[in-house]
C-alpha cells in the first residue's frame, strides 16, 4: 500500500492497474514475528481489542494470508511484482541453477511475440532449475534432517502467537476455560517431520519466491483453497488478479487458476507475481488449448511442455489426473452423472481415442522428475469423482483413489510432495468412508477435496451445502478444503462469490480445528465471545471472519454510531436483551462475593431480600 | 391468488395489504392429494420436466409448506384469512365446546379497545377450548388408537407420491440408484404410533383450522423452523404476516412468532388467521410486556393469562423455560456468556429476585391442564443453553436438559405433546453427546435446536456457521431445526435474511433426511442431478431449493435465452465442459452397444478404431 501501476504501461492491457484491493481489516494491523534469521518474518494479523471497564483487554492474533496488501507499511506495485523474500533462501541452498531462456517451446514463443508486449509482465528475474542431479523439494531436504526457513516460518505461522496469548487470557479471565487442553505450540522440528513422512507438504517453487510459505497436512491447521480463473466466455487478466489478492484476503490458503481462455499463459504470470499464497493449475487444460481443445490430439510431448512452461514460472503444484485409467473409464458408464471432472473427462477421451494407457500414468517417473526439480508438489487429481450422491463412493471412484496411492508412493521415491484429490458430491453419512480409505490407501498424504456438496439441490447456494460437508471432512482428517462458490453448477464466480466462498470455507476450515481440538483455535471463539458478551461491538466486528459484513449488518437496523456502545441490538430491543440479564445477573452475584459453591450452600435468600430492597435495579453504569 | 385487501379497510393499520408474495415456483404447479375422506386434500408442488431426446421425464412432487399462497386457483384475502379446513374434523369430534368471550383478561381488554379498531384482525370464529373433563390432543387420540384426519394428512405429505415417483423413475433409468434401498411409505398408522408413544408431535391447536398438518419427528422429513417477531427497535405488522408467508414459501416448516414489541397480540392473530403453517411462541415474552419488562413483578397469574389468551388465539406450540431451577443459576456464574436465552435470563432474574423455585416448574400440572384443552404442544425451553463453545455442554446445561426429561414425562401424563429445545453453540466433535442425552433423558420425544453454530466467528454469516451444525445434528436425530439467519446476533432479520436463513436450513435438513435415508429423499437429488447432466437447465432451476436465485445467478454470466438449451455454462464455457464429454463418451459407447462388462471384456482396441474413423467428432445433434 499504495497500489500504483508505475510508469504510463497499461496494467493487463485495458485498465490502470488501480483496482487491487487493499487496506488493513478494521482495528488490525500487520505485524511481523522474527525467526532465527532477519529474513524469516513471518506475517500475522494483529487485532487491537478495547478495554473492558478499564481493564485492558489483550490483542488476538490471527493467521494472515492477506499478504503486503493490508501491510499500510508496504509498497505493492502490481507492475514490478511483490518481493521475492524467499530468493536468499533458495539461492543459498546452493543446488539451483540459471536458466538463459525457458526450457518451454511454448513460453519462448509466447515471450517472443511483439504481439503481446502490452499484455506481458516484464519479469527482471531468470528461471530457476535444479543444478544437474540435484532434488530441490521440501521434502528431499526433510528427509535429510534439515529445517529450512520455509519449514520454521511454516512452524511460527501456525502457532499465531499462541503461547503468550494464552498466557495473557488465562492471566486475565482464570476462571475460563481456553481449549480442552493447554495448548502447545508447533515446532520446526515437527513441521520437518511431517514433511519427511509425507503426512505435510510445503508447496514452494523455487521460481515462486514472493510466497509466504505455509503447510498442508492434517497435524495443522485446516487450510483452503479458492479457486480463480477465466474462461472463453468471461473475464479479463486483471479481475483475476485482483480475485487472487481478494481471495487470499479474505483468507484463501492457496489459491488455483483454472483459467481456460486466452492469455493464460500471460494470466499466470500476473498472478505468481504478485500472489503470495501458493499458485496451483491443472497444467492438462493449457495443454488442451494448444491442440485446439481435441483431447485425442494430446500428446506426452504437449504436455509436458506445459508442466515445464508452468514449473518454470513457478508455479506451486499440479493436478494431474494419472489416476483415471483405460479399464476404470467403463465403470463409469452406468453413473447418474459420468465423469464430471473436466480433467479426468480430457483424460477419458484420450484413453478411449488411442485405446492406450493414461500418457499421465505411463509418463510418471519422467513427470516426478520435472516436479523434484523445481519442487512443484502434486495435487493427484480424481478424474472420475462422482458428479452426484447417487454416484458417491463407487467402484470407479475408489478404483483410481487406490492408484492414486499406488502414484503417491512413486512419487515421494523422486523427494516430490504429494497431496491427493478427493470429492466433490458425498451425503453425510458416507463422508468419512473417503477419509479413511484416502488415509489407509495414500499412507496419509494429505487429502484435499472438493466439498463436498451434502445435497445436489441447491444450485446458488453449494457453498453452502459443501461447507457443510468441508467442515465435516475436515475435521475427519482432510488437510486442504477446495471451496465452492454460490456459482458452482452455474457460471463463473465474481468477486462477491470469491468472498462467499471463502468466507463459507473459513468457517468450515476454522470448525474443523475447533473439533479437532487444534493449538489455540478456540482463542478467536472465546475472545469473539467475550466481546460479545459485554458489549463490545467493534472487537467483534474485528475478529470476525468479515467484519465488514458484521459492520454492516448490525448498521442496518441500529446505524447511529452510539448503538455501538449500546448494550443490546435490534434483536431484542433494549429490555429484554438475554446477555444484558445474565450481566447483570453476574454483576449482582459478583458484588456480594458470591462464588458457585457458597450460593448453593447458603441458598439465596439473603440476595433475594438485597436485590428487592435494591429496588430491583441492579446494573450499574460503568 | 390474487390477493385482495377486501373493502376500503386499511391491512395493519398502515398499508392495503398487497404486499403479500403470492405466485408459484417455475415450472411448478399446486395439486392435492385426496385421502380417505374428501375433506383431507394434502397439498404438495408438481414441477414439470422437459423431456429428453424426445422421451417424457416424470414430474417430481415436493413436499410444499408454501400453503394457498402459491395456488393460482386459490382465493387468499388476508383481512379474512385463511380457510379453515381443519374446522369440520375439530368439530366432528364432539369432544370441544364454544366459548362466548375470551378466557383470557388481557384479550377481553384488548379486544373491546376501540382504540385498537384499526389494528384488529375481524376475526369470525369463536373461541373453541376442550369440554369440560375431555383432552383434545393428538397424543390422546393416538393412544387410544384412532387415527385423525390430521394424523393421515401428516402420513400422506410426507410421502411425497414416493411409490408412483419411484416407479416411474425405475422404469425409466432402470441401471440407477434411487436410493440405498426401495423406499417405503410412510402410512397413516405409523404416524399414530409414534405420536403415541411421544416419538412425534403433530402441533394442531383447536384453535387454528387453517393449518396444514404436518409432523414433527425424528423418523420423518426433518423440519425447519424459521423465527420471525418485531421488538421495540423495527418492523410492523404487515411485514411480520409477510415473513410469515414468505418463511413459509422458501420452506419453513413453522413459524415462531417472537414479537416483544408493541401491539404483540393484534401481530399474532393476523399471523394465525394467515398462516398455513403451525406457530410457536414463548409466552414469557408477552408477560414481561405485561409487567413493563421487570421480570420480578411476573407472576403465575400473569403468565396463565398470557397462556390462556394465546391458546385461544390458535397458537400450536409454546416454548416454556421450565427447567430453569434456582439451584442450576449459579452453575452459570463461571460461564464464559452467562445465560443467553432471552426465557432463560428472565427467568433466572426472577428467581434470584425471590429466591424461589421457577414458577413454570412448580405449575407445570396446571400448565399442562391447559395445553390439554386446546391442544398446544410444549416446546421445553433450554433456557440454560450455552451462548458460547466454550460453555457448551456444561453441567447447567446438562443439568436443565436431565429436568426438561421429567418435565417431559409429566407432561405425557395429560396427553400432552412434547418437544424439548436444544442448544445453540457446539463444536462438532461434542454435538452427537447432546442429542445421545436428550434422546436418553427425555424418553425420545422429539428434539428442536438452535442451530447450532459450530464456531463463534462468524456474525453475518451464522445462518452458515449453524447450517453445519443443524445438518449434522438432524442426521444424528434433531427432528426440529431452528433456522439462524444472517443477522444473528447483529440485528433483526429483514426479509432476505428469512430466505437466506430459511434456505440454509432446507439444505442441514435435506441433508439430514439423505443422510437418514428417509424414504425417497434422494429423489429429487438424482433428478437435478440429471437434468444437470442433461443440460435441462429450466428443470434444474425448478427442482432447486431456489429456483429464482438458481436462474439470477445463472443468466449473470449466460443471460442469453438461448444459453438455457446450451450444452455448457460459463463456468468452463463450450469446449471444455466435463458433462458434455462425459456425455460423448456415454453415448459412444451406447451407439456400439458396450456394457461395462462387454467393454472390460473386448477391450477398447475397436472403439478407438471407430472413434478415430469417425473424425473423433462423436457428438451428434439430438
Amino acid at each position: 500500500m499504495p497500489v500504483s501501476s508505475d510508469s504510463g504501461q497499461p496494467f493487463a492491457g485495458d485498465s490502470d492497474g488501480q483496482r487491487i484491493t487493499c487496506a488493513p481489516f478494521p482495528n488490525s494491523r500487520k505485524i511481523y514475528v522474527t525467526g532465527s534469521h532477519p529474513s524469516i518474518r513471518v506475517p500475522m494479523r494483529e487485532v487491537a481489542q478495547s478495554p473492558t471497564a478499564g481493564e485492558p483487554n489483550p490483542p488476538v492474533f490471527l493467521y494472515d494470508t492477506s499478504g503486503p496488501y493490508t501491510d499500510t507499511d508496504a509498497q505493492v506495485n502490481v507492475m514490478q511484482g511483490l518481493a521475492p523474500i524467499r530468493l536468499t533462501w533458495i539461492r543459498g541452498r546452493g543446488d539451483v541453477v540459471e536458466q538463459a531462456q525457458p526450457g518451454s517451446a511454448f513460453a519462448r514463443a509466447r515471450e517472443s511475440d511483439p504481439g503481446l508486449e502490452r499484455l506481458r509482465f516484464r519479469r527482471t528475474r531468470t528461471v530457476l532449475r535444479a543444478a544437474s542431479g540435484a532434488r530441490v523439494s521440501q521434502m528431499y531436504y526433510a528427509r535429510r534432517g534439515e529445517i529450512t526457513p520455509e519449514m520454521e516460518f511454516a512452524a511460527i505461522r501456525e502457532n499465531m502467537r499462541l503461547e503468550e496469548t494464552v498466557a495473557s487470557l488465562a492471566r486475565q479471565h482464570p476462571g475460563w476455560n481456553w481449549g480442552a487442553d493447554t495448548p502447545k505450540a508447533i515446532t520446526p522440528a515437527f513441521v520437518r517431520d511431517e514433511v519427511a513422512r509425507g503426512r505435510a507438504i510445503i508447496p514452494a517453487n523455487v521460481n515462486h519466491p514472493e510466497l509466504e510459505p505455509m503447510i498442508i497436512g492434517r497435524n495443522f491447521l485446516t487450510k483452503i483453497n479458492a479457486n480463480i480463473g477465466n474462461s472463453a466466455v468471461s473475464s479479463s487478466i486483471e479481475e483475476e488478479v485482483e480475485k487472487m489478492v481478494w481471495a487470499a484476503r479474505w483468507g484463501a490458503d492457496t489459491v488455483m487458476d483454472l483459467s481456460t481462455g486466452e492469455n493464460i499463459h500471460e494470466t499466470r504470470e500476473w498472478i505468481l507475481r504478485n500472489s503470495p499464497v501458493p499458485i496451483g493449475t491443472v497444467p492438462i487444460y493449457q495443454a488442451l488449448e494448444k491442440v485446439d481443445g481435441r483431447p485425442e490430439e494430446l500428446s506426452w510431448d504437449i504436455f509436458r511442455d506445459s508442466l515445464v512452461e508452468q514449473a518454470e514460472q513457478g508455479v506451486d503444484y499440479f493436478t494431474i489426473h494419472a489416476g483415471v485409467l483405460l479399464r476404470f473409464i467403463p465403470l463409469t458408464a452406468q453413473r447418474l452423472t459420468g465423469i464430471v471432472s473436466r480433467g479426468g473427462s480430457i483424460m477419458a477421451k484420450w484413453c478411449l481415442a488411442h485405446h492406450e494407457e493414461n500418457f499421465l500414468y505411463t509418463h510418471w517417473d519422467e513427470i516426478c522428475e520435472i516436479m523434484a526439480a523445481y519442487d512443484v508438489a502434486f495435487s493427484i487429481g480424481d478424474g472420475l469423482r462422482p458428479g452426484c450422491l447417487a454416484d458417491a463412493n463407487d467402484e470407479a471412484q475408489f478404483a483410481e483413489l487406490k492408484t492414486q496411492g499406488d502414484l503417491t508412493r512413486r512419487a515421494w521415491a523422486f523427494d516430490v510432495q504429494v497431496m491427493n484429490e478427493g470429492p466433490g458430491h458425498i451425503p453425510m453419512h458416507l463422508i468419512k468412508e473417503n477419509v479413511d480409505k484416502q488415509l489407509e490407501w495414500c499412507s496419509e498424504a494429505p487429502f484435499y477435496t472438493l466439498g463436498p456438496v451434502i445435497t445436489d439441490t441447491c444450485p446458488g447456494y453449494d457453498h453452502i451445502a459443501s461447507s457443510i460437508g468441508a467442515a465435516m471432512i475436515g475435521w475427519y482428517g482432510t488437510a486442504l478444503l477446495c471451496y465452492v462458490t454460490p456459482k458452482e453448477h452455474l457460471g463463473l464466480p465474481d468477486k462477491d462469490d470469491v468472498r462467499a466462498g471463502v468466507i463459507a470455507y473459513k468457517i468450515a476450515a476454522h470448525a474443523a480445528d475447533l473439533a479437532k481440538g487444534h493449538p489455540g483455535a478456540q482463542i478467536r471463539d472465546n475472545a469473539l465471545s467475550l466481546a460479545r458478551f459485554e458489549f463490545r461491538w467493534q472487537d467483534q466486528f474485528a475478529l470476525a471472519m468479515d467484519p465488514d459484513r458484521a459492520q454492516e449488518f448490525h448498521d442496518e437496523t441500529l446505524p447511529a454510531s452510539g448503538s455501538k456502545l449500546a448494550h443490546f441490538c435490534s434483536m431484542c430491543g433494549p429490555k429484554f436483551c438475554a446477555m444484558e440479564i445474565s450481566q447483570q445477573v453476574r454483576d449482582y452475584a459478583a458484588r456480594l462475593g458470591v462464588s458457585e459453591e457458597e450460593a448453593l450452600e447458603k441458598g439465596l435468600h439473603a440476595m433475594a431480600e438485597a436485590f428487592r430492597a435494591g429496588g430491583s435495579e441492579i446494573y450499574t453504569e460503568k
